[in-house]
């Protein structure tokens, strides 16, 4: 897969665009002046992978805390602020990694002067972010909504290059997914800023993973995307779990047990899901890229499993261990998953 | 979106291809000779929103069955047969709509013969399916996988082919998300046969709706797909859920409620994820397509609600119910769900 070209920026000590690898962002949804509680989200999104997490930003206590957040805190912090240049210095003097404030709402052009330079002077980019929803209805009349967002990203972004300032990163999000994947591309190809990809308001469980997965997926398999953010309301660590998974999905990322399993169908010999299911819940803490078929199917199974790092195919009279394309032995169908979680344990030191 | 103009085929009253609306299918799970408990689930999966249905065929039995499950069965069955011709002559006498069998896999000329001209009387398509895991090793050497599943979905379209049998669906599937997308691509290049999506062995739950969502989704995106199946481990009935979500995602079905809620994050006002999950539960049974928002930030709520059917924006002072982009109330946070539902009622005839 061909990436775009991007500039290099960094959030903190996380690099992001210039062909480095897609970093994973999440959001806590914790009140940020609730220092510890944002601490414990920060600190659970951090063990589930999560690369660069943003707080939100509403009042002055919540940019003040950034400060002892940033002592604990084990990941870059983005401060999001959405229209007080006041918040915006007062993080910044936190300690923030990052800022996603956009500049076009920020009124008198001194105090965009005063972010910028304040930004400028500790190496702290600047994500301007569109969201279809709250577009400016002047700018949307009479043209696709598309195109509106990419007008209105540039308009934020030309007020700070203006100010000899390109530490940007740029999203453009909608919760319609058309939308979306229609704005990156166009924006794609004016700018070099890297981007960060999200589909927003996506809403909860399947309808949100299929949405995310869609959206970010085909603008990644496409080489646009530098940093992701999905989308899930409800806890953010579902959020980075689903980043993981879309990444490792497309190859930009190995990380877990992949699980091969077929749908079960009427040649199923065994009972394929409870397995899949128990292996899967035991085999969540395995840092390694370790790909594992189980397959119920003497039809798919030998060759699907011929590709895992190790599998299972199950006939009728018992099953057969796969490692690396080679047979090791037979076992019992009762004996499944002790023998996967054996295999497995070799990868999990 | 502009789709890949393909041949129009059909599985028994249900067009594929042709750019008629991508259909949905799915695998019964049940032994197909176990009559009642196949058409159970076949009913089940028409309820999800099923158009397509196909039935695993390991035995003359279940060839035989197919006559009694077609009698009941509210949607189209296509057979499925690995090697063994005598029961795609079966299943076809017992009146299948369709046929997924590969006549590579089928030695004798002359049985390939029997089978096309048996399906050519009574207006049978044939699914040729490839599928990675199983692909001859000669084929896949030295090239890419993706090159070699293409040529040999060629190959045994090619028998078909010199048969003037021309009344055929394709299917490259892979368990690995990039070749099953990247032998789409190369096989919408050489035919314009009609295109059966899907990623095959995505294992269960959260990692096989993202690899299904990328899979499929990033081609229909590109316009290439005429029919698709899910595939997750378990409940058939989870398959045809997802592809509708896919489908509603790109905008190729509008079905069902949308629900635009954002992620919670330091500035929520009320607890959006109950909320979100009570409504969305409650509203499952509703068949028209509705997009509803529920949001829990002034910033973006009042924007997206603007988009949708109705919604509430919940702000510090209580919350405000939207219809068609124009504020109806003020409701209590205590009414929030109680509202949305009186509002859902509407559609839900």
């Amino acid at each position: 897969m061909k990436r775009r070209k991007t500039r290099l920026i960094r959030i903190g000590d996380m690099p992001v665009g210039g062909g480095t690898p897609v970093s994973i962002q999440s959001m806590t949804s914790t009140p940020t002046k609730d220092i510890k509680s944002t601490l414990d989200e920060i600190k659970r999104l951090a063990i589930a992978g999560c690369d660069i997490v943003r707080v939100g930003v509403p009042d002055m206590e919540s940019a003040v805390a950034i400060r002892d957040i940033k002592r604990e805190s084990p990941l870059p912090v983005v401060a999001d602020i959405h229209f007080d240049y006041k918040l915006a210095l007062e993080s910044i003097k936190s300690g923030a990694d990052g800022l996603r404030i956009n500049p076009g709402n920020i009124k008198k052009a001194e105090y965009i002067r005063d972010i910028a330079d304040a930004c400028k002077d500790l190496c702290i980019p600047i994500r301007v972010g569109v969201n279809s929803g709250s577009l400016d209805k002047s700018l949307s009349d009479n043209k696709p909504v598309a195109v509106a967002m990419v007008e209105s990203a540039l308009g934020h972004i030309q007020i700070l290059e203006e100010l000899d300032f390109f530490d940007i990163k740029v999203s453009l999000k909608s919760s319609d997914v058309n939308v979306m994947i229609e704005a990156n591309r166009l924006f794609a190809e004016t700018r070099d800023y890297p981007i960060h990809l999200g589909v927003t308001e996506a809403g909860v469980d399947t309808q949100a993973i299929v949405k995310n997965s869609i959206g970010i997926g085909v603008l990644l398999s496409e080489g646009i995307g530098d940093t992701l953010r999905v989308s899930i309301t409800g806890d953010p660590v579902i959020e980075v779990e689903v980043g993981k998974l879309i990444l490792r999905t497309l190859g930009l990322r190995r990380e877990g047990v992949e699980i091969i399993s077929c749908p079960t169908c009427a040649r199923k010999e065994f009972d394929v899901e409870s397995v899949v299911r128990d292996f899967d819940k035991m085999s969540r803490n395995v840092k390694d890229y370790v790909k594992v078929a189980i397959m119920g199917c003497v039809v798919n199974g030998p060759g699907e499993a011929r590709e895992a790092d190790f599998g299972v195919a199950v006939g009728k009279n018992g099953a057969v261990l796969f490692r690396k394309g080679e047979v090791v032995k037979k076992i019992t169908k009762d004996d499944i998953l002790k023998v996967l979680l054996e295999e497995l344990s070799v990868y999990n030191k």
